[in-house]
């Protein structure tokens, strides 16, 4: 792969962090970084594998000489500074909502549909966090033996709200732990020894914003249209990766040991199911781990051709930065 | 109500502490009171409504001019006293899963199937924790569309796994801020700032007790033996009040308005479910309730006449103590 001059839109975030780690970890090839967030942190110095780095304000004209942009800036902020991003030559990948849906924008995972990294015009969208970790394990089921629907309840992370809401989590559980009222800044309500809704808005039909993401995504991404999807999404007081219990119906019957053997030779998926030990996938297990666990795989008597599963991902990692630049990998290669 | 006298067995345990804590408060008329535990906890003392009381070593002969014993020592120890206490001349309510599903013991919850009390032969058992949270909210939408399948995933306290669980979340969560290695006592795994699958033990096609529980209770309560159910439980970090993912699926299709007015009119219910300032059941709120919060309630449109819900109740009150003594009300004014 050619270097790359890479930009990292963002950078201060919870996820723009992890982009970081993951260039260094992954060795991903760049000749030139450049750190880039809002006026706020502009100036301040990052140190990134012996060199300091000077953070710049993301403006529309900070993409000249740039080859390849992991955003992860906010939705409001992609919409404006992608399309110069683009028009400035570069290609974007972006973890916000901002494109997700916009047919002309590829929505990819790359253990799912990487073929779809070739159709992009300057734009290729990573999938919500939640989508991620639900579909990297559903997919070898899903060629299997075709996905007919899914329900889904989410046990989110605090990060998936960024760094401040995991630092809400660890200063609530303070302050309730020495008996004070915990004080709120970032969720609308206690994360700390609680659970809620997931804060996104409600729309339509009393859904809120995650669990449409999740219904809309999976059809995109699957190329499957009719696949009917069900979700209830929940924030739990857990520092950074996410959980789901997930029941699928298929179009036909499959025995447990072919979905064993599937998720088995899934890409990034590990089987953790372990009956006699009652060891299954946690999400202190799942941080920092590339993979997406996978376990209490059981048959589901209560429908046709059901199965039961349990899954735990990173959020910050598979869930956002490291989908990213998976992307970034296979369209570099491709060059 | 004629005075009754009352033993409580396992009177140390967390839903033992709310047995008493709930008669004084409900001023249930007793004339006597007989603390009972193990051997370990006789000769201590409590105190309760300004008068001391004894902890008694429950033993086979502790139930002679005993009333009414409210029972929630274990499964092994209601197993083997329970009996002895019926042929003291007592009623058992108990709250473990020794008797549940014995077709001679009646298995209830008041708002549900108070029928059912007339029934019993000494022993009547008060249904799982999860069971119960789940099928309070359920039930006024089952009378009015008749529920086919129910899809469950729970988020569950410490407080199911007893007292001493709640103590290691507190412990755990200080270890944890203080950057220590957390000890583990009660349960297999880190609960603090993580989850996992519920730790009771895995049986056939890989369904754990509590998952069997909330799956075999329900036909029995609602009388329905082909409704099915399919639960994945889960425990999380917080204290004392269990939340509920729930999909259902209704005989025929009914509004939305239906529903609401349902749940509305539905004893032990609340709802909480204001979309416009994303506020709905949680646990923190549910704690200290009599009544189950239920919210998120919305068209499932990915099945056919699919309703979905989520729910929180406070699992040591409605789904323990609370219910045990509402049986044991009715009981007595029947008496």
């Amino acid at each position: 792969m050619k270097p790359l001059r890479v930009a990292i839109l963002g950078v201060t975030g919870a996820v723009g962090q992890e982009f970081l780690a993951l260039i260094g970890e992954r060795k991903f090839p760049f000749s030139e970084l450049k750190l880039l967030a809002s006026g706020r942190s502009a100036g301040k110095k990052v140190k990134f594998q012996g060199k300091d780095y000077s953070i710049e304000e993301a403006r529309a004209d900070s993409f000249k000489d740039v080859d390849l942009v992991l955003s992860s800036a906010g939705g409001s902020i992609s919409k404006k500074l992608a399309p110069e991003a683009v028009k400035a030559g570069a290609l974007v990948v972006d973890n916000t909502s901002a494109f997700r849906m916009d047919p002309e924008v590829p929505l990819v995972i790359p253990e799912i549909n990487p073929e779809d990294i070739a159709k992009h015009k300057g734009i290729i969208a990573n999938p919500n966090c939640s989508t991620i970790i639900m579909l990297v394990p559903l997919f070898p089921i899903h060629r299997l033996a075709k996905i007919k629907r899914i329900v889904a309840a989410t046990y989110q992370a605090a990060s998936g709200a960024g760094a401040q809401a995991m630092a809400e989590l660890d200063r609530q559980s303070r302050e309730i732990l020495e008996g004070k009222k915990p004080t709120k800044e970032v969720f609308p309500h206690q994360i700390a020894f609680n659970l809620f809704s997931h804060n996104s808005a409600i729309a339509d039909g009393g859904y809120c914003e995650e669990e449409i993401k999740m219904m809309k995504e999976t059809k995109k991404i699957f190329h499957a249209p009719d696949i009917q999807v069900v979700a209830t999404t929940v924030r739990v007081p857990v520092f950074r990766a996410h959980s789901e219990a997930l029941f699928v119906e298929l179009e036909k019957k499959v025995t447990l040991d072919e979905i064993y053997q599937a998720l088995h030779k899934g890409d990034g998926v590990r089987v953790v199911d372990d009956r006699d030990n009652n060891y299954f996938p946690m999400p202190i297990e799942a941080t920092g781990r590339d993979e997406v666990l996978v376990g209490r795989i059981r048959e589901d008597h209560s429908v046709a051709n059901g199965i039961c599963l349990f899954v735990s991902g990173d959020q910050l990692r598979k869930g956002a930065a490291l989908n990213a630049i998976q992307i970034a990998e296979i369209w570099a290669k491709s060059r």
